[in-house]
């Protein structure tokens, strides 16, 4: 499969959008149309599930919650992002399977080897090029998700869980520093996002 | 556990919701009141589910179809079935994991291994202690469905598509006899419920 997979992964707050819109600007200015998508999301189906997943109203344990996201996520890489590797282009996914290892996993403590069965089953596989993940201590993430406005259902979960999803994330990093580029969400964003295109560069250049 | 727990299952127009309404009357008629519930749906997160799952308008590959099934399942068995059974009461549930097996497995292809193991997840084991299959020709079920007004999404699939639905209950019927009850659902009604009262009768008389 040719083209270039690209995530985006982090905690509440970090600074995913505005990074990955600057990606986009970037790879515009060398001539590179991406597809952007995302988790929960990125079809009809995905966009019907991400209402259900975000409503701050509505109970879910931790299992059924993590099938919804796996379901979601199956329906996307199916017509999406496979279908566009295929035709090798670029794909950047705001979040992907990362994000459940990092917060039903290391966050609800839902056992990792299920987890990454389904997983499997799910993406048939297929694992980004390159993850880039944005670290930021949760207080500053709350903080900062808490002044865009109404917080929804995962944002509102105390503070160890995010903690522990943080920390679920720096271990998939250290696991996999091939794909992973871990950035301080702290710095300014215009050093993040040049340590983002520096990055994406580095997997460009094969193709051009 | 105590407590007993019955499903019924069986193809589209087989008159499910006829039977279990008579069965309720029938457990009140000795002084028993059922907990009664239904799949996909039965918490306020299945319900949410639910209505996607059967949107005519949404295309959905068979795999995410299975895991929004499955989470509706986790959610219901976690939260309502379990629980019921615990207390000792008799559980009615309108479908349960045998449909999973039947419409995404038997019918959309989905490898059993895989939908086996999911399951097993989600009920944590839980089996009914007695499930009436209503045997149907899809033919006449799909008849009857069509009477009562717009089809919904699974009621639209092509007649081989039913076909091996009907094939998959019988085969896992034939699998755990003492389990299953088939029962003909081109009989009376009347003639149905006495033989659903006599298969449940065998499983109250240790509790009564």
């Amino acid at each position: 499969m040719g083209g270039l997979f690209i995530t985006f992964e982090g905690s509440e707050g970090a600074g995913k959008s505005t990074q990955l819109a600057r990606l986009v600007e970037a790879l515009q200015g060398v001539g590179i149309a991406a597809v952007v998508t995302r988790e929960p999301g990125g079809t009809p189906f995905g966009t019907r599930v991400r209402e259900v997943l975000l409503d701050p109203e509505l109970d879910m344990h931790a299992l059924p919650e993590f099938l919804l996201y796996s379901a979601s996520r199956a329906q996307l890489v199916q017509d999406v992002i496979r279908p566009a590797l295929e035709r090798g282009e670029v794909v950047i996914c705001d979040r992907y399977f990362d994000s459940s290892l990092a917060y039903q996993g290391a966050g609800r403590g839902l056992p990792l080897p299920l987890l990454q069965s389904v997983t499997r089953e799910v993406t048939g596989g297929l694992k980004p090029d390159l993850t880039i993940l944005l670290d930021l201590d949760p207080v500053t993430g709350l903080e900062r998700a808490a002044r865009r406005g109404q917080p929804d259902r995962l944002e509102r979960a105390d503070l160890s869980f995010h903690q522990r999803v943080r920390q679920g994330f720096l271990d998939l990093a250290r696991q996999e520093p091939q794909r992973f580029t871990v950035l301080d969400a702290t710095h300014p964003p215009e050093r993040t996002a040049q340590a983002v295109w520096k990055a994406v560069q580095a997997h460009l250049n094969p193709l051009h």
